[in-house]
């Protein structure tokens, strides 16, 4: 075997191994004994011992410098397969183990903090991760940017810099647009109780209807909506919610976004670095126009009113007209897990801003609370009441995940995008989501998109899809024209 | 850290790892999306990569080599590690591969061959996987007995000259009960049908009375029952049918004797070389007891025919002394799986003299449908109708599992033993069973062997517990005095 073969015989091990290190995350979310936590974490800590002595193996680095790409996805494995050694290889050991260690106690730590609203217990744990975090920010940088060195974990070939450009041309027309229709009346809410089988029924529904392929995937109820796994095993959950059924189908259509990708991507890579989303960014560009530009438009809501007064009767909403509107309120609140289209890229731009200056050292762990206060105010124009609604909402720094949010964002961005070129590529779109048909749509996105999993980096498969630079224009140009009718502005 | 710590760390993550194979496997069978098969082989291939280079690693024979034990269970820790890596140092690598290689085909091939009743399709695969194994046999055996070394992996410390003295002493007394019993009116059977719903919810009340923990397990469903884990974390599952309630509840019974034994291992175990049952007799001699003794006994059944008539309403049985009968129905068959208490162990010496032949080199492999249609012949008293009633029945052997039938019989001899201590132990016992209570003797078999785990070898445990040289008397004593009871003999 070449050097080239034998690379990427390990490669996909590898990959084979990381799965089912994947696949115990799934279990413990959906299927495992209450008691059997203590066990989980000695399994997870073997496979992930075992992972990191094959990514960390010497013999990659011999093999790296002898093997030679035999085509176009070849020179893409080995650029795959060097940044993941060379970035692994970059991190000590000790501080690695330090990490996993710190980070596994600081998330139980920020859940207790977050249910007793209280952040003093919390800032001890994360300083202990902020700490640990600059240091390998600046073991991964070589000198240069540590928060860039954090971000390339989760959006290669992406830049801090870059990204303070875009949301700097996204907030006033955002806050512009939030602040119009927050003058505008409220639309009206859904009225009873909705049966969480029948919504786990109609979800599975949904789930199909956009093209999950449950031959290689399932759905299951969990506390926290995920998907999971790659190639040819790609699970997802949701949760159900009595007086909220739109929580499922949301959930569940945005998983379905990202399940779709990792399923979409050509069998050729199956089980190789290229195998799997490329980022995190081009991961929510596919969930959230699966959710949003798609769920959320006038023709498939139309579509999806039909279908829950077949399943629920009448709640409350004259016609699919007003339904739309119920289905896109803008609402005042603090959670961003629960924002509208119009300000979940706030949100983001407070976090993004906020975890710049924790990782630069220009906020001490001790303000965060009161920096994040003072930011909330001034972007939402109301105050915090509770912890559990500020600072201590999200489980992501906890778990040392810095450099992550902004993804959230940038996958609103290349939906954005997309959507634009997929409306040009797909002219009866309307007509066919009126009718809950997606299939062109999600075909459109699978060939453009979804096969090429990890060949060409995040930007250059979102600029080969969309035929423009990536940028906000047409997400905000979006936006404006979706809210500037829906509420008569 | 000493030589000794720091062979149990290895052993502690190499048990995990070994947990994780066992839960891949558990998926497989029940929640893996179909068309994930060829991934998850992959994924299986990339763990057992993992466990086998774990296993023989050459530091653990320097560990060995160094290592002092602190007291007796660390010394029972070294006598088994030691067992484990010598075996495998003993199989060279090769054949180890090429037995899992022509073992996963074989298996397939077997399970066509069995459709199409096609013996011929699957001889020369069965070819392939006996020449192996005996390949392996004379490895492990280094000069000693084949069978014994291929027996050793499954039932360590009998040898089966041990187990033919055994069977010779059962043959004739279970003909003879045999023979007694078919002459008698046959009971009553079970009319109509059984709601499947009803039959896992009975299930599952079934597996809580016989103390399996649902903090540490679950029950599913799947095409064959099984039980699967250690620890913390031990699930099975079973099935149903609808003529057939019996299958569901004492497919749930037996399996949660497996699980109990796993789950019931002192916690000072958990994920080492002793936290698993010691060997598949012992293991099997506790799903026969709960099975069995306990689960088909006269008192056990009684409370079982009141909670049956509850979920089912009226099926056809008059009381409880005609529903103990129909449970305990011995009938003419031809399948193993289904054979009653007094006809097994005959199934199971058919299988050992002619694996134990094959091992030997003194039957052909060609010649084996015609030596088992024979001897089943002799040893039932009718022929063969067709290969899946006969020599195909049987997965073990296109696995290569050889060596491991008569582990079930040792379960029976050893649960005969257990049955008569626990007796005098438990004198309460029908009383208890009679309000389908188990706990005292659950209890009792939890503290005399299953907390074990595999500190003791087999037979010493048995030994132990029983308080006799474990043989086959008390079992034949009891099918005698249950059977001769029930048939008016």
């Amino acid at each position: 075997m070449s050097a080239f073969e034998q690379l990427m015989a390990h490669a996909r091990e590898t990959a084979a191994l990381d799965q089912i290190a994947g696949r115990l995350g799934w279990d413990q979310e959906t299927m495992m004994p209450r008691g059997a936590a203590p066990q989980r974490a000695e399994e997870s800590a073997a496979i992930a011992g075992v992972l990191h002595a094959r990514r960390t193996d010497p013999q990659v680095g011999d093999w790296l410098a002898a093997a030679e790409a035999p085509d176009e996805a070849g020179a893409a494995q080995l650029r795959e397969i060097r940044r993941s050694f060379e970035r692994t290889a970059r991190v000590p050991a000790d501080l690695a183990r330090a990490l996993a260690r710190t980070t596994a106690r600081a998330q139980g730590v920020w859940a207790e903090a977050r249910a007793d609203e209280d952040v003093a217990a919390f800032l001890p744990d994360l300083k202990e991760v902020v700490a640990l975090r600059r240091e390998e920010g600046q073991a991964l940088a070589q000198g240069g940017d540590l928060y860039d060195a954090l971000l390339e974990e989760y959006e290669p070939a992406t830049s801090a810099a870059q990204i303070a450009e875009t949301f700097d041309t996204m907030r006033p027309r955002l806050v512009a647009l939030r602040s119009a229709v927050l003058d505008r009346p409220v639309p009206q809410r859904l009225e009873g109780q909705f049966d969480e089988s029948a919504q786990m029924k109609l979800s599975r529904h949904l789930a199909r209807s956009f093209g999950y392929d449950m031959a290689h995937g399932r759905v299951d109820k969990a506390v926290h909506p995920f998907s999971s796994g790659s190639g040819l095993d790609v699970r997802i959950t949701t949760r159900t919610n009595p007086d909220d059924p739109f929580n499922c189908f949301y959930s569940t259509i945005h998983e379905v976004g990202h399940a779709a990708y990792e399923q979409n991507i050509d069998r050729a890579y199956l089980l190789t670095p290229l195998g799997r989303g490329v980022s995190m960014g081009v991961h929510e560009s596919q969930s959230r126009i699966y959710e949003n530009q798609l769920g959320r438009s006038r023709a498939f809501t139309g579509w999806l009113f039909g279908q829950m007064r077949a399943a629920f009767g009448d709640f409350g909403i004259a016609d699919e007209d007003a339904f739309y509107a119920t289905v896109n309120t803008v609402h005042r609140g603090y959670i961003r897990t629960e924002a509208d289209e119009v300000q979940y890229n706030l949100h983001i731009m407070l976090r993004f801003d906020l975890e710049r200056a924790l990782m630069a050292g220009d906020l001490a762990v001790d303000d965060l609370e009161a920096a994040w206060n003072d930011r909330f105010a001034a972007d939402f124009g109301y105050q915090v009441d509770k912890p559990s609604n500020g600072c201590l909402q999200d489980v992501h720094w906890s778990v040392g995940l810095f450099g992550y949010f902004p993804t959230y964002a940038l996958g609103n961005v290349y939906a954005g995008c997309l959507y634009q070129a997929l409306r040009q590529a797909v002219p009866g779109l309307e007509a066919d989501l009126a009718q809950g048909d997606t299939a062109a749509a999600t075909g459109w996105l699978a060939d453009q998109v979804q096969r090429h999993g990890g060949l060409y980096a995040p930007r250059e498969v979102i600029a080969r899809a969309s035929g423009i630079e990536p940028g906000p224009e047409p997400l905000l140009d979006y936006l404006e024209a979706k809210f500037g009718a829906l509420y008569d502005l």
